[in-house]
């Protein structure tokens, strides 16, 4: 049996979404006890190139396959809520919306964090590189090379502080409705 | 057997939709040889209370159950592309995320059109008000009563500027890769 399939009831697998336009990073962390570790992170290019429409059904169907292979208890999204202008915030809210449009067909439940929130709760800092970022999670989680893209780390970043920011929570709830119930006030822009 | 099933290949079905964070009209229509009728229209209300990722989750739910329940052939979305300000673009482009994640997931291609594009189509008048295309559309659809709520009759209005945009190209692709082999420059911004 895989890692997943063993999950007990004590574990959680938290998957850490940073969408973007033309690449989204993901980032999968195994929570059992207080000992967190990575199952998986990467990212999905969207290339530069291509039809907008195509460009999304690529985020829906990668995320759905990510939430069908691993099954996430929970998807913790990097928001940005400022961007340069209103076209692009369109854009990202589209990527967003796609991203988030497969976790919710799948019942899992979502929480946003922006950026500053996910720096400031895994460096310490809220003005944090990326490279900062990277370099503290390759230190948590023992990662020897520096990944290339670091829209992973970035991911793997937001996975990492929704668990610090949930970790003192119990959870049982497994199921969409469950969750709600339990933790009322969870679906939230923190 | 209902209408949509007895569907025969001249026929198209058009899913029209026009997406918003509180409210999405949709509006459907069958295209026989040169003559249209409307199957169904209305409005999906998200509510203006409520967490921000069940409204999605209800979008994404109710756009997959028209497209399950009418297989239409073509989505036509109402795409407003400038907004008041960066906020309430990225909120609106998640919702229109999110409703395009249900049509992609089916293999349904989506035409966005600018309001401009679909009011210029329906009434001549790309500067017509919400009241001015509805009144149209009862005149060409012989509807008695004016909806209470525009939404609908604005994301009917978007199917039939589909429909006048594209009624002469002769598509027999019912794939999505048909659909883009047939039409590669038809999935785009008008």
């Amino acid at each position: 049996m895989s890692k997943v399939e063993k999950k007990a009831a004590t574990e959680k697998i938290i998957l850490g979404l940073d969408p973007g336009t033309n690449i989204m990073g993901y980032g999968l962390i195994l929570v059992r006890s207080s000992v967190v570790s990575v199952i998986q992170f990467g990212v999905i290019r969207m290339g530069k190139q291509g039809e907008h429409s195509l460009k999304l059904k690529k985020i829906f169907e990668q995320v759905l396959s990510l939430v069908d292979k691993y099954h996430p208890d929970e998807v913790a999204l990097e928001a940005p809520f400022f961007g340069k202008n209103v076209q692009s915030m369109l854009k990202l809210g589209r990527a967003q919306g796609v991203a988030m449009s497969a976790a919710l067909y799948r019942e899992v439940p979502i929480t946003e964090y922006a950026p500053k929130k996910v720096k400031q709760s895994v460096t310490g800092n809220g003005n944090a590189s990326k490279e900062q970022v990277a370099k503290m999670l390759m230190q948590i989680f023992s990662i020897k090379e520096q990944p290339r893209l670091l829209d992973s780390t970035d991911a793997l970043a937001v996975a990492v502080c929704h668990h610090y920011q949930n970790g003192a929570v119990k959870s049982k709830s497994k199921t969409w409705e469950g969750f709600l119930k339990d933790n009322p006030r969870r679906i939230k822009i923190v």
